[in-house]
C-alpha cells in the first residue's frame, strides 16, 4: 500500500463537474489500494475574483488582510470535494492550513513553509479517509492566515508529501508531463517520461510552466518523487513525467530539452571603471527595489573599462532602466542600454556535466540559421542564449532537431 | 469611553462602496472617543452563491464540509472591511471566528457558542485597533469550523458584546429600528425609541425580523443592552430602538406594538380519547421529524373527547399533515383537517402584566370588525390570535388604532 499526495490546479477544480471528476479519480487510485491525501487550488477564476475585490477597496492594502480573503478560494473547493468524495461513498475529511498545522513565516503573500503536523493526517488515513487540504495556505507562529504565493499550491503538495513520507507526490495539471520543447513552437517536440529533479529545476525556471520552481526545490531538497500527469487523461492511459534526484535516473542522456523565456528585457551598463565591488553597486540598487536578475554577464575590460549586462523580467524593464541610469551617472559609465525585444533559449540536460562540446554544438547550430547571440550564461547542466525575438522560434526548432529531441529512442 | 461592538449584515457591505461606508461609519465611532469592534455577515448574494455550489455537489452532503465553505463568506468580508479602515488611516485587525476563538458545540449548521476568549481582541484594542469579526461562524473543541445558523451574526455580536464587558451592542440593518407595526401594513406606525428585551423577544419571535431571536436570548440572559440602527442613515442624525433588561425602561406602556406571522398552518385533530398521555403521543411524531410547533391549544373535552389544535412553519405543513394522519389513525380519533390560509396577529408589551382587560380589548376590537377567531395564546407579555390570513391587515390596523399605538406620546 502506497501513500500517494495529489495536487490538483484551479482548472482541474474549475467547475462542480470537474470536482466530481477529480472524486472519481482519487477514489479509484483508493480502490487500488493507496492511501490518498489531496491537495487542491482555487477553482479558476476564483482567486481572480477575490482579486479584483481586494482592488476595489485598495490595491495596496494590508498583506496581512489580503491573505485572509485570498485563502477562501481554497477553502471552497477542499469542502466541495470532501462532500463529491463522500457523496460516492468514500469517507473524507477537509483540512484549511491551519487545521493541517502548516506553518509559514510571517511572510504573507509569499510566505515559505516551515513545518506541518503530520499527526492528525495520518490518524485519518488509518481510519481509511482521504484527507483533502487545501494549497497554497498556511499559518504563522501567531496564528495568522498565510499565503504561499503564487503556485503555492504545489509546494503545498511536495510539502506535505515530504511531512507524511509520502511515497510520491502527483502533480495533475492540464498538461500530462513535460516535453522536450514547447509543443507549440516544434511539433515535433516529444514527452519526456522521466527527468532528474535538477533538470526540472532547470526546465522550470527557464519557462516550462508545468510546476512551481519553489516546489522543485523543495522535492530536490528532501528527494521527494514528482509525477506530472494530466487531469483530463483517462485514469488507466495515463502518460506522465516522474521527476526524480537524478541517482535514479536510469538512462542519462545529455540535452533532455529546450526551455525558452520570451518574459525579460536586457539592460547594458557601458564603459564601466573596471574596480572591484562595480558590479555591486550596479546591482546593489536593482535588488533592494525587489527586481529579480536573471542572467548576468561581465566582459573582460580593457583600458580598465568594462561592460556589463544583465536580464531582468519585462515588467520591471523601466524601474530598472531608472535606477541604472542612476548608477551609470554616479559612477561615470559611458553609456546605459537596453532592449526588450530578446528572448532566452537554454538547452537542459544532466549528461551534459559530463561530455564537452554541448556548448559548442549549440553555437554552431545557431550559427548555421544565422542567429545572433548577445550573451551566454552556462551551468552545470544547462546553457542558456539571449537572441532577438523574432528568431525564438527558429533557434528552439534548431536545438531541437540538432540534439536529436525528436527521434524516436531518446536525445543525443 | 465606551466600548462598542457594531454587528453589519450582509446588504450593509453589500459592495466594496458600502464597505467603505461602514468603515467610515465605525472611523466616526471611533473618532469619538470609543473603541469598536465590528462582527460582519457575509456580503450579500455570497452566502446563495455558496449554497448553488454546495448542491451541486450534494444538498444533503456532510454539514462538517458545508460549514467549512459557509465561513468563507464572512472570512472574506473581514479582510475586506479591515483593509478600508486601513486604507482611511484607521487601523484595524480582522479575525475568524477560529482566531476570535469562538468555541461552539460541533452542532454543525447550528452550532451555539459556549465561550469567547477576548484576551486577543482586548490586546488589539489597547493599541487603538478597530477589531473586525466574521460573524455566523466558530471552532467546536476539535478545532473544526461551525456555523450558527440563519442569522447567526446577530447572536455573535451579542455573544461577543457579553464577553468583552461592551457598553452595548449595536445591530445596523437596513431598518432604523423597531416598529409598533410593520409600516408597509399600518402606515401610522410609529418608531418605538426604547423597549424591553422581553418585549423584543416577543416581537422578533411574532415575525418582527429586525433580529435574530437567538441573539435578543442572549442578551437577556447576560443583560446585555441592543440597539439597532439603519446603516443607510447619517451617522450624526440617526433614529434607533434601544433594547434593554425591563427595569432600565423609564415609562412601562401596556402594549409595545403588533407583531404578526403569516407563515404558519393550523392542524387539528378532533374526537381524540382525553387521556393522560395523548398531547405526548401527537407531538411526539411531529418533534421526532424536526418540525417546529408554534401554538398548541386543546380544548376541554366532553364525552371523554377532546380536540388538540396546533401551527406549524407551511413548509412543513405536508410532513405534519401526513404524521398526524397516521398518529389519528393509530389512536382512534375522529377527524384530522388542516389549514394553510390562517395568520398569526399578536399584542406585545410588558405593561400588560399588571393591566387587567387587554385581550378582552383585544378581542372586542376584533369582533368589532366582524373578525373571527380560531386560537387563542397567551404569555405574560403577549396574547396571540389565529385569524382567516385575508383579515390579517385588518386585525393589525384595528388593534394599533384600538390600543392608541398611531397616537403622538405612546401606547395605551
Amino acid at each position: 500500500m502506497a501513500l500517494i499526495v495529489q495536487k490538483y490546479g484551479g482548472t482541474s477544480v474549475g467547475t462542480p463537474e470537474r470536482i466530481q471528476a477529480v472524486a472519481d479519480r482519487v477514489i479509484r487510485w483508493v480502490q487500488q489500494g493507496n492511501q490518498v491525501v489531496v491537495v487542491v487550488s482555487a477553482m479558476s477564476g476564483e482567486t481572480n475574483r477575490l482579486v479584483g475585490l481586494i482592488n476595489a477597496i485598495d490595491p495596496d492594502g494590508s498583506a496581512r488582510e489580503k491573505d485572509v480573503i485570498l485563502a477562501t478560494g481554497e477553502q471552497v473547493t477542499i469542502g466541495l470535494l470532501a462532500m463529491a468524495l463522500e457523496k460516492n461513498g468514500q469517507p473524507a475529511r477537509s483540512y484549511t492550513g491551519n487545521q493541517a498545522r502548516i506553518i509559514t513565516d510571517a511572510a504573507h503573500t509569499k510566505a515559505r513553509i516551515r513545518n506541518i503536523d503530520d499527526q492528525a493526517i495520518h490518524a485519518d488515513l488509518a481510519l481509511g479517509r482521504v484527507v483533502v487540504v487545501a494549497g497554497f495556505q498556511g499559518v504563522d507562529s501567531g496564528g495568522n492566515i498565510t499565503t504561499l504565493g503564487r503556485g503555492g499550491s504545489d509546494t503545498t503538495g511536495v510539502a506535505l508529501a515530504v511531512a507524511l513520507r509520502a511515497d510520491e507526490c502527483q502533480i495533475y495539471t492540464d498538461v500530462d508531463g513535460v516535453y522536450t520543447t514547447d509543443p507549440r513552437v516544434e511539433p515535433k517536440a516529444r514527452h519526456i517520461p522521466r527527468l532528474t529533479l535538477e533538470e526540472m529545476l532547470e526546465m522550470a525556471s527557464q519557462g516550462s510552466k508545468v510546476l512551481q520552481i519553489r516546489s522543485v526545490e523543495f522535492a530536490y531538497k528532501y528527494d521527494m518523487p514528482i509525477r506530472v500527469l494530466s487531469s483530463f487523461d483517462e485514469v488507466d492511459n495515463a502518460k506522465s513525467t516522474l521527476v526524480t534526484r537524478e541517482e535514479e535516473v536510469m538512462e542519462e542522456v545529455m540535452v533532455r530539452g529546450i526551455a525558452f523565456n520570451r518574459d525579460e528585457a536586457q539592460l547594458t551598463i557601458a564603459g564601466v571603471p573596471d574596480q572591484p565591488g562595480v558590479a555591486f553597486r550596479i546591482l546593489g540598487p536593482i535588488a533592494e527595489a525587489n527586481i529579480e536578475v536573471d542572467m548576468i554577464v561581465q566582459n573582460i575590460g580593457s583600458d580598465g573599462l568594462t561592460d556589463f549586462t544583465f536580464t531582468v523580467n519585462r515588467g520591471d524593464y523601466r524601474r530598472a532602466q531608472k535606477l541604472l541610469q542612476a548608477t551609470a551617472d554616479a559612477i561615470g559609465a559611458e553609456s546605459c542600454e537596453g532592449n526588450t525585444g530578446i528572448a532566452k533559449v537554454s538547452i537542459v540536460g544532466a549528461g551534459m556535466r559530463s561530455h564537452a562540446g554541448v556548448a559548442s554544438r549549440m553555437f554552431s547550430a545557431l550559427a548555421s540559421v544565422g542567429i545572433n547571440i548577445h550573451m551566454i550564461s552556462t551551468s552545470e547542466i544547462k546553457v542558456s542564449v539571449v537572441v532577438d525575438e523574432k528568431y525564438l522560434e527558429l533557434a528552439v526548432r534548431e536545438l531541437h532537431a540538432a540534439f536529436g529531441l525528436g527521434d524516436e529512442g531518446g536525445g543525443a
